[in-house]
């Protein structure tokens, strides 16, 4: 099973593409650049949210649902925002078929035509800061702290499972508020709250930074980001989080009463990640044996997998087994017992380092009368014989340490990946030959971006938050710069 | 607050749409038919796909997501299916918009048309059986057991929130099997595990039985139903489940080798519930004071509301209210403390009455004095004084109490509102009179139902399972037929 995926030295991208396939997490469908998300995907998906819901609500926001369809109208609204989002897009224009009168099949009935065309929503800025209006009227009706849970479309021309897709399920929080400082310190707040959840769950070390203007949130003031680091050098954007200003409530004319008695714009931010994140954490640990979880996001910790020759061996396995699994389980980790008899252990190991299983357990007749188990854990593809007495604690302890490897070892690829230069020779050169982050002055125009992005195909992935102040020359326009930024090659 | 509501004899149809709006469960949106599903609405939503989930997941099924649009094409192939869904649908002609040449704003580009149109899904059968076909080849990949929760979008001309909106939430399960017995199985357990959730959870108490012919899912070979009572003494079909045959394997050509070596067509089941349960919830309990909800579905259970003059005595009301509310959450019961200061006692009691929190607990000076609360129940609206100490065993009793007591007041209520009838005089003036379920004979056939569709707009609500055998006359033709089946008037 192993042997069918192509390696990373070999082909990066079809590396991935064979994880995401063979692992069994989503398959391309009928529909140009959606994807089935499969069942263990989705299980993925599903500890993600999660644990992010409960986030959000201990930050004390709440679920709601907006509808799918925005009015065409609307999005010309905010000037920005319709250059960024409504152009590529899925438009419903017609609201019925009709049986074809040439022949068999349907066909769009052309009677049945919308007066306003709807557009399937690629973000719900629009839609939300269209109801808020009717909801706010005073500053007590402030703040609103909504979130939802969707799909969106973005009609994309180049596709990738997990990473970018047509259709993708995403959160977005729309929150409104009274004042300025307020709204920044919720958008920060939230930027933060990704920033925990993809180093604490995804193992992923990120940087928290802004963007620069060009790579701004379409309708944005200011956009912070979390930036990644994958395996073969490139950035993935993790999630965003904007401070909207009052762009939003003038395009909806959302006002509210203030306590002085004043009528005010109400203060807007939206907060988003999705999907998406399912590809970073594949990208991010992954081998050329498949799939790498942290365990806490993998749906299923431990696989106990039986080694015998006879029935009357399994079934003294299986009384093992289920002990042990048992006060495994008392410690709140997920267990399977893989007993199928139409396959070899040899294939249930490659099937569970293909899926990610952070530990397997295996057990036959020697390890009976020795009182033993063999453990591997799957990131380090290391075995272990453990007494059985000392099993649960043992494999509570190494989910643990699994958990701070694996953000070890990505932290050191990205210090090793990460590097400080001063010239555009140099700039060049290390993109080339190294990839990864490259910490460089920038004059803070939109016209050099441009133009370092043109020459090298990096861009600015963020203005680090915790950056220092530094006096510099830009590397490409020799302009002065008095803090570094974050280029790369990015996803 | 209360008295902004329409009374159930005076309008009953306002009654319902005046608590949706009132109690801050859902509003009309911007898109027409669309609903938006607000943070109140949406917290008892959560609460019935939580539950739900777990009984899917208990039962064996595992949740994934399939493509929001399928291709036009798709739908011809399953010939029934296609009269029953794809003609009233959302459909995607075009992929960009550009600035409108002539103005301001932006009009759909004439050069993005899709080459094959695509429809927002009504349901997912389709794309569904489309994709099983790659994922069955043998019998050992059978059976399939999965569920997805989903938008999805049907273009009705007369909506109302929750009951029947373009779109809205729910969730469908697919499966796949390798035997026509095991399917009907998987069939009739799910709208089992539905009728358990109805009852047990939302307090509802509903009739399993089969749909007639007409009634069918387009597609089905047999559907499976529970229907309830409201209390305007129309029905309410509260969710379906399909065995759908081989009618979806044959049309997108989904064929297993069986254990015996043969090529079999895949035989399959579909079922799902929908955010109408949020519908059935409201106008099952609530009256004329607002939302009633059953304890189990309640976002919150239990508030408390300090009855005070002077800070000094808010201070010392807090100091108990913390200390009573932890003893009763430590019960896993969820509690509200509303020490708002900018509202009365009176107004917060008749706003909880309106959103429904089934228990109100209300403390001032004097109860400080004696020891004691009031305790409000929201089903009954009695009150009663309880010992401080006992309050957290007095309220969990008082939940399971109010549970019970919601189901058997809706019990009572169907029991009177169900009449058996043998004429069809007798049939018309009890419709018209009383309403309810009517038990009568009926020939069992598809014209007969018709003519007493349109000449009554009663319908065939569904053939119970556990009818007895009887034998009589159709009460519309006369003709011979040996059960009863369930008429009434529905939503």
């Amino acid at each position: 099973m192993a042997k069918e995926i192509t390696s990373r030295n070999e082909n990066y991208s079809q590396w991935y593409n064979d994880i995401v396939v063979k692992a069994g997490l989503a398959d391309h469908s009928a529909v140009r650049g959606c994807m089935v998300i499969k069942p263990y995907g989705f299980a993925i998906w599903e500890k993600i949210q999660s644990q992010l819901d409960k986030m959000f609500k201990e930050t004390g926001h709440q679920n709601a649902y907006f509808p799918l369809f925005i009015p065409k109208s609307f999005f010309s609204k905010e000037a920005s925002h319709v250059e960024g989002f409504a152009k590529e897009c899925a438009i419903v224009t017609h609201y019925r078929l009709k049986n074809d009168p040439n022949g068999k099949g349907v066909v769009v009935d052309p009677e049945a035509k919308l007066e306003e065309e709807l557009i399937v929503r690629p973000t719900s800025e629009t839609i939300i800061w269209n109801t808020y209006r009717s909801w706010i009227q005073s500053y007590r009706d402030l703040p609103i702290l909504i979130n939802q849970w969707a799909n969106v479309v973005r009609w994309e021309m180049r596709t990738r499972l997990f990473l970018r897709t047509a259709e993708f399920l995403w959160q977005e929080g729309h929150t409104a508020h009274a004042t300025q400082a307020e709204a920044i310190a919720e958008a920060e707040q939230m930027v933060n709250v990704y920033a925990k959840f993809v180093q604490d769950w995804m193992s992923v070390p990120v940087i928290i930074g802004t963007k620069s203007e060009a790579e701004r949130f379409a309708g944005a003031v200011e956009t912070y980001c979390i930036e990644a680091l994958m395996q073969d050098g490139k950035a993935l954007q993790a999630g965003t989080s904007h401070f909207l200003g009052q762009n939003f409530a003038k395009a909806f004319d959302v006002k509210f009463s203030s306590k002085e008695g004043t009528l005010d714009y109400v203060w807007a931010t939206s907060w988003g990640v999705s999907t998406r994140l399912v590809g970073a954490l594949i990208m991010a640990h992954s081998d050329d044996n498949g799939l790498v979880l942290p365990p806490k996001l993998a749906p299923t910790q431990v696989v106990f997998v039986p080694i015998y020759k006879s029935e009357e061996e399994l079934a003294k396995i299986s009384e093992k087994v289920k002990e042990l699994k048992k006060s495994i389980e008392s410690k709140g980790i997920t267990c399977l017992y893989d007993d199928r008899d139409n396959c070899k252990p040899g294939f249930k190991f490659a099937e569970y380092e293909m899926k990610g299983f952070p530990v397997r357990i295996a057990i036959g007749p020697k390890d009976l009368e020795k009182g033993t188990v063999e453990i591997a854990r799957r990131d380090t593809l290391t075995k272990q014989f453990v007494n059985q007495d000392n099993v649960a604690e043992y494999v509570e302890n190494l989910l643990k340490d699994i958990q701070d490897n694996l953000f070890n070892k990505a932290l050191n690829f990205r210090s090793e990946n990460t590097t400080k230069v001063d010239s555009y020779d140099e700039f060049k050169r290390v993109l080339d030959d190294k990839g990864g982050f490259v910490l460089a002055h920038w004059d803070g125009s939109r016209e050099t971006e441009e133009i370092i992005k043109e020459e090298t195909k990096a861009t600015i992935r963020c203005i680090p938050l915790d950056g220092e102040i530094e006096e510099g020359k830009c590397i490409r326009t020799g302009k002065p710069s008095n803090r570094r930024v974050i280029f790369a090659r990015a996803y």
